[in-house]
C-alpha cells in the first residue's frame, strides 16, 4: 500500500490556513509543511503573535478604521475637513485612498456591502454610525467609494437614497477605475481622477 | 498628513505570515486583514489548532517521514522491500513518489541539501542515521532522488561517495524530458541528459 494522504495534523495546519484570504489548496499545505519544519517555540511563538497582535487591534469608534485605540488616526486629526466623508468597503480601500494623498477629508469604513443575494442587508454593515455622523450636522458631502463590483454599486445606490433626502450631497468616485476591479489595485493616478471625476449619484 | 502605514500589530501579523514558504509581502497583507476580520475567539482557535496539530507530528525516528507516532506506516509496512531506500530532501519529495504508486521500498528523508555556499554541511541532514541504516545490513540499494538542482546533486554525489565503498549500489533517478512535455521548451542541460539516459527500444 502506497501513502497517498498527508499526515491529519498535517491537513489540519493546512486547513486553518485555507480560511485566510488569498490561500488556496496548494499554497496552504506548502505553508503547512513550512509550519512543521519550525520548532514547536516557533511554533508557539508564531501562534502567540497572532494573538497578541489581533488583539490590539479594534476598529475606531467614529470611523471604524483599524487603530489601537478608540479612535484613528484620522479622526483625531483635526487639520482635516469635516465636512467631507470618504465611504469605503473595508481598511484596505481606506488606505488606498490615502496613498493617493490629495483627499484631506475624513472616511467611513462599511465593514462589507450589501449583497442580498449573500443574506446581508444594511443592518450588517457600519451604515447606522454613518447615519449618526451625518446627523450630527457637520457633513456637507458623502464621496462613495465602494469597489465597482455588483455589490459596491448596490451599496452605493442605497446609502444614496438614505442621505440625499437628509440634505446631503452624495457623489461616487467613477473615472478610471475598471469596472469588476479592486480599489486595492489601482495605481494611484487611475485612484486620483477618480476623486477628481466624481458625479453626484 | 496622510495615513501611509498599516498599522503595527497588522504589520506584525503580516510579518508572521511571511515566515512561511511562498508568502510575499503583498499577500502576507491580504492574510493580516483577514485575520482581523476574524473574531479574537476565531484568532485564539486557529492560534491553538496550529500550537497542537503542530505538537502532534514528529519525524519517524527511523526515516525521518513525518508522523504521529516513533515510526511512519510506510517503516511500520512489513510487506515493503527493506532492500531499497529511495533517498529524498524532504517529506513533499517523499509523497510525490508514492504517488507514482509503483515503488514499494523505503524511504530516507534527509531534511534539506548538503549547500557550503549556505554554510549547510553533511551534519546539517539525516545522513548519520543513513549509515547506521545501512550499517545493519539489509539496504542493497540506494535510490537517490534529491531535487535536480545544484545542491541536489553535491548531495547526491556526497552520498553516493560515502556509501559506494561500503558495497551498496547506489542509484540517481533519471533525467530527461518530463512526460507530456516539448523537446522545444527542454533546456539544454535537460536535453543533454536525456540524450545520456537514452535507452535502446
Amino acid at each position: 500500500m502506497n501513502i497517498r494522504e498527508y499526515p491529519e495534523p498535517l491537513e489540519i495546519i493546512a486547513e486553518q490556513f485555507r480560511r485566510l484570504p488569498g490561500v488556496g489548496k496548494k499554497s496552504a499545505m506548502r505553508m503547512a509543511f513550512g509550519l512543521v519544519d519550525m520548532t514547536q517555540d516557533e511554533v508557539n511563538e508564531l501562534a502567540s503573535e497572532l494573538i497578541d497582535a489581533r488583539s490590539k487591534l479594534r476598529n475606531c469608534r467614529i470611523c471604524g478604521n483599524l487603530c489601537e485605540g478608540e479612535t484613528c488616526d484620522i479622526c483625531a486629526d483635526e487639520s482635516r475637513d469635516s465636512d467631507v466623508v470618504c465611504v469605503v468597503e473595508d481598511v484596505r480601500s481606506l488606505l488606498a485612498m490615502e496613498r493617493i494623498d490629495s483627499f484631506k477629508g475624513r472616511y467611513h469604513v462599511l465593514g462589507g456591502t450589501i449583497s442580498p443575494l449573500d443574506g446581508r442587508g444594511p443592518e450588517d454593515i457600519n451604515i447606522t454610525s454613518l447615519v449618526e455622523r451625518v446627523g450630527n450636522g457637520k457633513i456637507k458631502e458623502l464621496i462613495i467609494a465602494t469597489n465597482p463590483t455588483v455589490e459596491g454599486e448596490s451599496t452605493a445606490s442605497y446609502i444614496a437614497k438614505l442621505f440625499r433626502p437628509l440634505g446631503v450631497k452624495v457623489t461616487r468616485i467613477g473615472y478610471g477605475i475598471p469596472v469588476g476591479g479592486d480599489l486595492d489595485y489601482a495605481d494611484e493616478l487611475t485612484l486620483s481622477r477618480a476623486m477628481e471625476g466624481r458625479k453626484e449619484i
